[in-house]
């Protein structure tokens, strides 16, 4: 929130950070749960400079109102509904009940509870953690869904071996958002959709792969993957760091000792390559 | 390596920690490539008082030399192997090829790459990071193996939600690792076959589940089941903190704003309970 | 950088991140040493579409070449000087030695290593590790300094309990940037200098402290005081997130088990306030 | 708690870990406010095996009560004490108060709250965190103090870099612990004084330093140090990884890029060198 205070510019914003809830739905019928847990983070910009500047207090929504809120929310959704759809449930209700809220920032990080298998059955209420990272953010006029994986490959042409960790962050256009249809896991199901398209288009088919003459050009086809196949999806970006696995070659005066021959690698954290790129449509106003 | 110094009990150790080190095996006939990656420490029990006491350094085993042999044994393992026989082989070196070392601790952490599926399909040198943490650590007479992974429960009699993290450590008895096949796998199929069976007892059958009077009570079960099934193990660690997933209730002076009925809790990190118990045959040592 | 590509918007950048470099300095005449560390990350954004979209990577710096680039600077600052005097070093190095690169991006993270006082001299060559970050980036245009610091305080009108952890981040404007006097500490200095203003407006006298009416209040002061003083800073942000100390209140259902007395708090990290806001003059572009 | 159950050998504790905790003490005749934060994690060692094997808790300790102990005797705690006296009095209680507790292990990890300066004046009421690590640990019979430091010198001789970081336990004997002076800051004067010991035998004297020929070597001296001058402590260890500083050289087949002259090093994180020894008197049996 922008304004102008004793002869400066001045932006401000406020709310609540790191906002933990788990939600868990029973099935009436045939008793099997489903649960997700939710790491929720409000921000609000709103007209309360006088908090700032003058002492008054009396146009802050408190943060303690806020986390509150988060509960109440997860309460009143009856049924199981995706981390997006959650996050632009609070967002609407924060901008239409508050007045002096012009905008509301929110952003969830979901903990990737898999329902376990036992004997290859699904189990009806045993969950089990995960590694990916699944991230919804939204503003008033879009929202973006994040994910956080890692891979590596080893190319067939050269044998050099390609690690990356993808972060992948896209944008919805606002059209298809106002548009979307009611069900309450559109946004998850669409979410694993991209992250299909983008490992099947780094990965390439399981037995000849797919020859990726670098981190760039292997970027490049995944980005433009995912725009050619979800006309709502209107931007992505993607940051896939060149992680170093470096050849061994080990001598002394006299001897070789390691020999490198495609086999053993020295893995290295730092220092490695970065490599970010988005891709957009025209029409975006990203 | 315990000795007497100046009047004082002196115990000394040295070695190398945090040797990284990635392996790719490809199979000729086939072209499908297997891989690991290991962080190995090793740390090396030997005669070597006057380094400290008389700053002569004759009888050290450099460190630089320590990290040197990783990558050649690395190198030596034409096919692939178990992070627990690596550790052996490893040992056994440092024992019998320096005389003044009595004993060699070498500690491995596995990073727990997956082969992707790509449509259904496992890929050829596709791999996939995962989340959980596979140790195996040895010492010249007996040598242990971890997992530690996360898990929660909703167990079916009283409606309140059990997680914890499951940290295990178990112990192969000095015999039967003198007698093991010569399998190269052999320690990660009892690793997976140890997992399983810890899994299957801390959930129950997938549709009943099972009823957890306590962490204490659900710990000792899956001990018990582990000693039971698998005579070469003498002894089993398990550490499970009961991690919180507290009831949400809220209300102000006047209302109820939310009560729990089963369905919304804040998850929290601290604190948490600690239980930790070991269980193991009469006849161990350990 | 920006283009067009195959009817879409394509902007990318690539760089090295995490290259790490320690930089000793003898002085002749007394033998005291100086040290620093850095963290550096480069990012340039450069005309070089055809390595994403045409496998063809002859217009790409090598982040290799980057890596390297970064040591051999170090080597020619035959005196010590700030992160921030390197950064502006480095950006110039890389806009005006490749005509491809348009825009050079620098980050540097430098470690708190601090002189060593022995009986109350500071140590000719020893050093210690401290506990603040201070961070200098720059782009072609402008750069920035930030810090990192934890705060608690008391105020004393109203007994509650206020801890933050103060993120700083101010822009020197371009004009006094060209203008900088040719000394290669002048921006410690600046950094010292600003770190004390904040902190004195935080703490207020030794005496008798100084009231906070709310974090708000409390940061508009701080962000006022740097802006008043230091007119080569064209704008400041701050971010203070309220860390809550909670009053600790136990009762069983007969008794009052602890009555909080400004005495005994809970600390907890999550959740917590977030309260950000920057302030700027008027012909800033930032 | 060892026990054989069901025909086997079986062990078991439990407890609440990281229950976080902060006291304000305010001297009535100036104000002056002094403050801890504490993060406890206690472990009973106590006869409730029924728990495990028979789903009857009536003999556990709730860790709930442990959790609201805490705060009961922090609040107790009219003036300040160490962490160390604050352990010894949480043991004396959990194993005086339970008949079926026979061993307590505390432990407190101090967070490093240091009084701010204002124009070179402490600070009434405002703090500031540090960067150092101290922990207390007791059982029923002895306690532990660790410190964790991160140091850097470079030694005189050979212009080689040494880098470290020291973690240091050591353990005063019961006999001493039994007699301590009633002084509440008694073992923070001690951590203060043992602290200075082994810094001043690491760095040597301001001026000229002191000769490291090996971490081996710094490391004996240091131990001895702290023995020979506090007759209380019976034991040390210490653990001083060897952190690598390594130096620069960079060539291309024509050209020597960079030279190493003791200038230029490239820290490292892995792999180091891992060296810890512990000296302790004859009488002592840990």
């Amino acid at each position: 929130m922008a304004s102008k205070v004793e002869g400066f510019n001045f932006e401000q914003r406020h709310g609540k950070a790191r906002v933990r809830v788990a939600r868990v739905w029973r099935n009436k019928s045939d008793n099997i749960h489903s649960m997700v847990e939710w790491n929720v983070s409000i921000s609000l910009l709103s007209d309360c400079v006088n908090s700032y500047v003058r002492d008054d207090n009396s146009d802050i929504v408190a943060t303690d109102t806020m986390k509150n809120t988060v509960y109440v929310k997860a309460k009143e959704c009856s049924e199981q509904l995706s981390a997006e759809n959650f996050a632009i449930l609070l967002a609407r209700h924060f901008t239409s009940f508050y007045k002096q809220v012009t905008t509301a920032i929110v952003k969830i990080v979901e903990k990737p509870w898999e329902r376990v298998l036992v004997n290859g059955q699904p189990h009806d209420h045993g969950f089990k953690l995960g590694s990916e990272k699944h991230t919804a953010e939204t503003t008033k006029s879009g929202f973006e869904g994040f994910i956080r994986d890692q891979y590596t490959a080893l190319p067939e042409t050269r044998e050099r071996m390609l690690a990356t960790e993808v972060t992948a962050l896209w944008r919805y256009s606002y059209e298809s958002v106002s548009s979307i249809p009611r069900n309450p896991l559109y946004f998850t199901e669409r979410y694993l959709d991209v992250k299909k398209s983008l490992a099947n288009t780094f990965f390439g088919p399981p037995k000849e792969g797919v020859y990726s003459a670098s981190v760039q050009g292997t970027l490049f086809q995944m980005a433009k993957a995912v725009l050619n196949r979800f006309p709502d999806i209107s931007s992505i970006q993607l940051k896939m760091p060149n992680i170093h696995f470096l050849p061994v070659n080990i001598s002394s005066k006299e001897n070789t000792i390691v020999k490198f021959n495609d086999d053993v690698f020295l893995p290295t954290d730092e220092p490695h390559g970065s490599i970010e790129a988005s891709l957009s449509r025209f029409w975006s106003k990203m």
